[in-house]
């Protein structure tokens, strides 16, 4: 069966958004009377039949509803200096989704060398990840965020930054799978001095990955994998 | 300092292999006198100073040479069906290698449809990951090898398969990071029952990466994650 992203499931007949509707009518060619399945993002999963295919949108009658709880008693939230060639970043995205995660910002620091994103593209491979993992539930992802207005912002007991410079504990030591937490990750030149400090003020705490100085992108879905895995054991 | 992979750091002089004098030489454009790093992914470094760069090739005098103990106590192999686009297993090389893992085979099943490899160029993309990464350690990697013969040859006390059908436990209660572990990941359409019934009667358990279900890329790379990260817990 297909899956559909469909933010409004409450209704007994519902559009696709466009690029779904495109997806249906120009890929996947399906017809009138084809059952798919829908998903809100918010944990909502349909049943479906489409009741019109055509150029001026997809429509489909919700057959039966069930809703699912969040996959994490945790929340997990990354913020991620968006790499040099998107593509790294993008690559990020799609595992992270696939892992898990619940909350991703791009992390715009002084050494953040690309600060614009194409966010509309960033969305449909979050919602490709979600369909292909057979999630329910697809991570809220933020415009791009400038360092010191998430350290105000952003909720959450446990916080952390990788920093490659000096000794530090763990993320594997640190962090307790049972609460909600952030980490944040810097660009390729690293976070500078000041911005270790302001982090440090702001209650977050320098990790390592272990050994190896690892890209931005490994980085983060190695801390997205450790966490989001460590919270299934 | 640029480093370079060359595999025999034992004598004074020493000969840069072809792809790594190319980049010396057309890419970096290096100087007879230039510093560098010299790798020999067996745990040797070596500074060296370059004596000759041109098209006859590259050669360097060793200045000084160090050598590292392996990084794990314990061996982490990684038997993964390629996939379909070759790409995503290219990606999942890269980053295993930077995350660490000791060796990498590409696993042929009854439902793996990509049975050949460049495995020269599954070389230089590890050996790029071992130089991005710092690391002094290359990772075995091998032919595409059938399950039937893995199941023989390879050795360890802990081996596991990740699989969908059924429920297991996860590979992180059953993980043990104090010993060797092989973890065989199928292709995208899974290994058979009839695999399943042979990996289990050669002694692998059955396990589970989370309640998602993730591509044969993705659940190679948590997998080793996992099991790398919680070596240096």
């Amino acid at each position: 069966m297909n899956h559909f992203h469909c933010e409004a499931l409450d209704q007994g007949t519902v559009s696709l958004p466009e690029d779904e509707a495109h997806h249906a009518l120009h890929v996947l060619r399906l017809r009138p009377g084809a059952v798919v399945g829908l998903l809100d993002g918010r944990g909502m999963r349909a049943k479906a039949q489409l009741v019109s295919v055509d150029k001026r949108g997809v429509t489909a009658h919700i057959v039966e509803r069930s809703s699912e709880p969040e996959e994490r008693l945790a929340r997990i939230h990354l913020a991620v200096a968006p790499t040099k060639n998107a593509e790294r970043f993008e690559w990020f995205l799609e595992k992270a989704v696939e892992i898990g995660v619940d909350r991703i910002t791009p992390l715009i620091t002084e050494r953040t060398e690309r600060i614009r994103l194409r966010t509309d593209r960033l969305h449909r491979i979050a919602v490709s990840a979600m369909k292909q993992s057979m999630r329910a539930w697809l991570p809220q992802i933020d415009q791009p965020t400038e360092l010191a207005t998430l350290l105000v912002r952003a909720p959450g007991p446990q916080r952390f930054f990788g920093w490659c410079e000096g000794a530090h504990a763990s993320l594997m030591e640190s962090y307790d799978a049972f609460g909600n937490a952030l980490v944040l990750i810097g660009p390729e030149g690293d976070f500078t001095t000041e911005e270790a400090g302001a982090m440090q003020q702001a209650g977050c705490h320098a990790v390592t990955l272990g050994r190896a100085r690892l890209r931005t992108e490994t980085a983060a879905l190695a801390a997205c994998t450790w966490m989001s895995l460590a919270q299934q054991q």
